[in-house]
């Protein structure tokens, strides 16, 4: 039985109000895997990267995450991705965007990859989601969406026919209402849910997420951090570190879903503390524990009638 | 003892993507009391009408609540504010603003407002809290401030001098950023906390709220509505559902103050169901249990480690 995640492992420099980077490790695979490899044991990788990634692929091996589904490329070039963030650390510009290898990328499924019980599509193009879906012989037990704005503006209809094949979709505010047209999150996640997916994660930053599903309603909170140091790849902790959890509990529901998605808020909450993956690279379960605890004090109240 | 709000008392002329209204009743403390009404038994108004305001005081004191305190100015006109909501409901034009009698206000305090234990400086300029509390004779055991951006930008010198002398702050996050010069709301709130009150909180409307305070934090959800229909009112509704909570329940402390913010969310998101303070007139008992188990409902997890 295994986790199997697909998405970007990419180079990425970042600019923020706080500094630069010169081209580091990132990409949605590499944040959702690390973050899922802190909870599950069995994670695996679905990607591709060209040779300069080299020796960087240790990064992700370290953390015991299974890479032979992660393709190099001879003599090709890993997706790079340059982006600057505002003041406000909520906006960004992309300045550079080199598919590279991505741009042809065919996953492929190794034989010890089809017990895949967990499956993350991370953000990626819709066609490489479907592909994989397609690919595996068996449909998983759960199956989580991962997408953008991004492509719904270039490739809404394949995106609407992933959806019809996944069981959790996590986006955004702006894409939720994007997706169904609806300004009210509530109306958005009824069209949303009637396109496929029986639960609706809607991520808001630091404001929490809601999750919708089994006619219930779930808010989460996020963090108040008095740093938030990159964003990047806070999305991506968030799928891993929620996908990661039900894996290890193996039991879906709603009540699990909660906590999953207090887990992902966890991660993810470390990963904006340093640049790209460094925090996600070097955490303890203590540093988890205490995390989650602090989730729990900050959301708990109790009210006797 | 008693709970004494001080704040407008108005017309407003409102236009949303709902619809629009003539000339309604409304005003913050109008909004406050109502809200308060429903938890506490003992709420009086301070403020200041003109003689146009005619029998719509009934709305007011068919909910018990003292307006001995509410001078009505002989020939005046009240304060008449007009705004019209842009189609997200988070912001909005104001099209008219007349002060009117509210130009002059000088408040009174009756005599039998000096058993006054919990006050509610409700959103108006810093002069005329200042004066309130200075009329006094005893100073009450809680008092909790609602001011807004316009304060700051036009009497900054004036709301540090209330500043100081308050328990509770509440202001929303923009607010917060502008008054401490902090983008982080941590660091925000640290700041703030040290410019006089004990006890920040900061609303984000459909985000919920948070609290900061005994080196605390809550974060409260906000309940996801299929519908707003007009938020004008929200932030004084939830400010007097806050303080009529602690008004019953007594005693002042960081759990308490959770279950107050509880109080007040749910009284503000009554108050946007309806236009001006239509729904606020006619809540039960009922109503507002069902909708605090909404709360609780919507933000309970249970994490065994």
């Amino acid at each position: 039985m295994s986790l199997v995640i697909v998405g970007t492992v990419a180079f990425d420099a970042l600019e923020t109000p706080f500094g630069k980077t010169d081209k580091i490790v990132g990409g949605a695979a590499t944040f959702a895997g690390l973050a899922a490899s802190y909870l599950y044991d069995h994670v695996k990788l679905i990607s591709v990267i060209g040779e300069d990634f080299g020796d960087n692929l240790e990064i992700i091996q370290s953390h015991s995450i299974d890479v032979e589904g992660v393709e190099i490329v001879k003599g090709g070039k890993t997706f790079f991705w340059s982006g600057k963030y505002h003041n406000d650390m909520n906006t960004r510009d992309t300045l550079i965007t080199e598919l590279n290898v991505l741009a042809d990328f065919d996953p492929k499924i190794p034989a010890s990859y089809q017990d895949c019980e967990y499956l993350l599509l991370g953000n990626l193009t819709p066609q490489v989601q479907i592909q994989t879906l397609s690919r595996l012989e068996r449909k998983p037990k759960l199956v989580v969406l991962d997408t953008m704005n991004f492509w719904m503006d270039v490739a809404m209809d394949d995106l609407k026919e992933v959806l019809k094949k996944v069981d959790v979709l996590t986006i955004n505010d702006a894409e939720a209402r994007q997706l169904s047209g609806e300004y009210s999150l509530v109306k958005a996640a009824d069209t949303i849910l009637q396109m496929g997916p029986k639960y609706l994660i809607i991520k808001k930053g630091e404001h929490g997420a809601l999750l919708f599903g089994e006619g219930q309603v779930f808010s989460a909170p996020a963090l108040p951090l008095a740093d938030v140091f990159d964003p990047t790849g806070a999305g991506d902790a968030f799928a891993g570190g929620f996908v990661g959890y039900l894996a290890k509990v193996k039991s879906v529901n709603f009540t699990n879903m909660k906590n999953a998605i207090i887990y992902g808020s966890a991660l993810a909450s470390f990963c904006v503390e340093e640049f790209g993956t460094q925090k996600l690279q070097n955490l303890s379960q203590a540093d988890i524990q205490n995390r989650i605890r602090q989730f729990v004090a900050l959301a708990k109240f109790e009210i006797s009638e």
